[in-house]
């Protein structure tokens, strides 16, 4: 009797941060020194989709990103990621039922693909290792009531600790944790990606030319020479995950946004307070914090609230959040400082993998607003827009979504 | 018998902080929430030049900057000055010497000059409050034994905190104080200008297409609303301005790097921080930045120690500090990531008021430098460089400089 195929397939999401995560108290535990709390973005838009493959014709544990192999280094978070779901499967499936099939002594082989290319400046690490640990743990029927999210993000957390925070749609908070070992260092829902349905998520891509600091190189450096850090730590960001909860769960926009904003600026200023200093965001960066200042300026004045918040991760790209109501206004504000020709514009959306923002109309400003607060940049400052909502957490995928073939290799190779 | 012509002319310098001055605990009499620490440059370059000339065929005081009127109104900076040195005078002289001529019931005219343009992006309201200060202490005779520039630095104090800085040559210290009235937040002197001959100062003119936040409105804002600047003033500027006199007095040119570089990052640190955010520095900004760490940093694997410290005001220009023997090569690292044509980069120097620095030499790089850590701008990025030294402190003028003509009005008018 020949084996059968052992195989999943799964995408998940990217989520993008309120609250920051800057900082580990260990760094092979992928411990954090504070909480934080994001937002899952639409799987529809951005996603990363993994294949794995157990099989006893495998020579050894494989992988390839994109079509192209990265070799699992001894030691390697990856290789702690698959050795970890490999114990899991042992414990709660293996050793529980003789007769289960004793996957955890095969190789894997996996394949694993993100929509959105390198150039969008968005990271994949988080959707990545989501994905990853998702597909197996259907691999290894590791799924609820043997395990819950909650559970497998104790593993993410050990391949990039933000991805933790993928295996959840809607509004997740990571939980630092206080045990040496991890045990509590996970990712808990707060709300779910119906609660918010009026949210939307805009990403502006940034150009930019220097690479910037890696965020894991960069948070440590931030940890070993910022003054402020510890401050930050110890009295900001515990307060402002209290502020943030009940800001969501209230659906209370005006908190959120105003939390968001600064903690953003927050993480950013303990990044300028290391030595040397690192910055991730550029004169284009600046010019947009402008626009949404002064948009919600002019909004607070009226006694309408705020209308949109910013924030940035480890790069120059924005995410801005804004409600159903204000999404229109926020796209016409970009538009009119960041110029596209209409065709490329749609172009550069379509080939970075988000939705379509709606640009067919009359770039404008609101009433009362200041034009002078940025200048009108010239046409790729902005290289695209990615418009997208609040999405739910990692999917099983059908069998005709495997990026593995027949073969056990991926049906799309790169040199 | 006529009245004689009661007339004093001085000249003041710029400072340019190590540790930052950002946030007054009292407003009014601007006290701030932290000690700060200076370097005064020479007045050789950079200078405010003061007349002040008191007489009763004067209607009331009256002010011109730069030949154009500044009214003097009711309650203003100015007024205070003003106001407070005619007291002292009072006090000090007339009330021990009934022979004394009563100038303190006398209205003043007063001219004041600045040497360098505003285009230039400097701070001049140090150095004009320092110089306005000193020309009416020479005119009111309120000079040593009766007076010490520390007691004259309380009331330039409260024409701009920083000014009080500028009353000494070389490294000088604004200690915060403690008392409500401000008696004891005044400067002092670390070191005079003869005690670190070896030091230089460049100052790096960045062009900005935008008007940043005035440093008065940005600071009160930080002090509302920065979650992180309370630590900076209880915890990290105490330590700093210990390690700074000490790294003076010793000439101890690694850590006065180490910590002025750490300082300018702070500053701006909390500054971000801020509610909406405020930025000093943009792209070039960060350029020259990453010039110097790169620069350091080959410099310090080589065991040869810092060889530059970059600080930043409330603006985009660095002020560059570093020794003789350095001077030549950071000089051809900048002009090499921001060229000039070599004529109108003279031209740009004198029209600055600078020291003309020598870029008749090739633009290169150390030996394992990292070119690529910043692109060479266009031409005009950086629109000069103004080299100079540390300096003295006010400087009375013969009576051939006043600036005030026979009817005791400027000489120059600008309408």
């Amino acid at each position: 009797m020949s084996e059968p195929i052992y195989e999943a397939t799964a995408s998940a999401p990217v989520n993008i941060a309120v609250i920051k995560y800057w900082g580990k108290r260990d760094t092979s535990l992928i411990l954090p020194t504070n909480s934080s709390l994001s937002v899952t973005l639409s799987q529809d838009h951005l996603r990363s989709t993994t294949t794995s493959r157990a099989s006893s014709s495998f020579d050894k544990d494989r992988l390839w990103l994109n079509g192209q192999e990265d070799v699992i280094k001894p030691g390697s978070r990856l290789e702690t990621c698959i050795r970890e779901m490999k114990k899991l499967r042992k414990e709660l499936v293996e050793d529980k039922d003789a007769n289960a099939p004793k996957l955890s002594t095969l190789p894997v082989h996996i394949a694993s693909y993100n929509n959105f290319p390198t150039a969008a400046g968005l990271a994949s690490s988080a959707s990545g290792f989501a994905a990853l640990v998702s597909s197996l743990a259907h691999l290894y029927t590791l799924t609820p009531p043997l395990t819950s999210p909650s559970t497998l993000s104790l593993i993410a957390r050990q391949g990039s600790g933000s991805a933790c925070r993928s295996l959840f749609g809607g509004f997740v908070a990571w939980e630092m944790g206080s045990t040496p070992t991890g045990t509590d260092s996970l990712a808990v829902q707060i709300a779910d990606e119906a609660h918010w349905p009026e949210m939307h998520a805009l990403i502006c891509v940034v150009s930019d030319d220097k690479k910037g600091t890696s965020s894991t190189a960069g948070m440590q450096r931030t940890v070993e020479t910022s003054t402020l850090l510890q401050h930050r730590i110890k009295d900001v960001v515990p307060r402002r995950m209290d502020e943030m909860i009940r800001a969501i769960k209230e659906k209370d926009f005006d908190s959120f946004a105003r939390i968001t904003m600064a903690d953003s600026n927050s993480f950013h200023a303990v990044a300028l307070d290391t030595e040397p200093p690192i910055f991730y965001m550029n004169d284009v960066s600046r010019a947009i914090i402008a626009l949404i200042v002064e948009l919600n300026r002019v909004s607070l004045e009226k006694g309408e609230g705020y209308k949109a918040a910013y924030t940035y991760d480890a790069g120059p790209n924005a995410v801005i959040y804004t409600l159903d109501k204000n999404v229109k206004e926020v796209i016409q504000l970009i538009v009119k400082y960041f110029p596209q020709k209409a065709g490329e514009f749609k172009d550069n959306l379509q080939v970075l993998g988000g939705g379509v923002a709606d640009i067919n109309q009359v770039a404008q400003v609101p009433e009362g607003f200041n034009e002078k607060v940025a200048v009108v940049r010239e046409v790729g400052a902005v290289k695209g827009l990615i418009h997208t909502k609040v999405g739910d957490g990692p999917r099983r995928l059908g069998d005709e979504e495997s990026l593995l073939g027949k073969d056990g290799f991926p049906k799309t190779l790169v040199a």
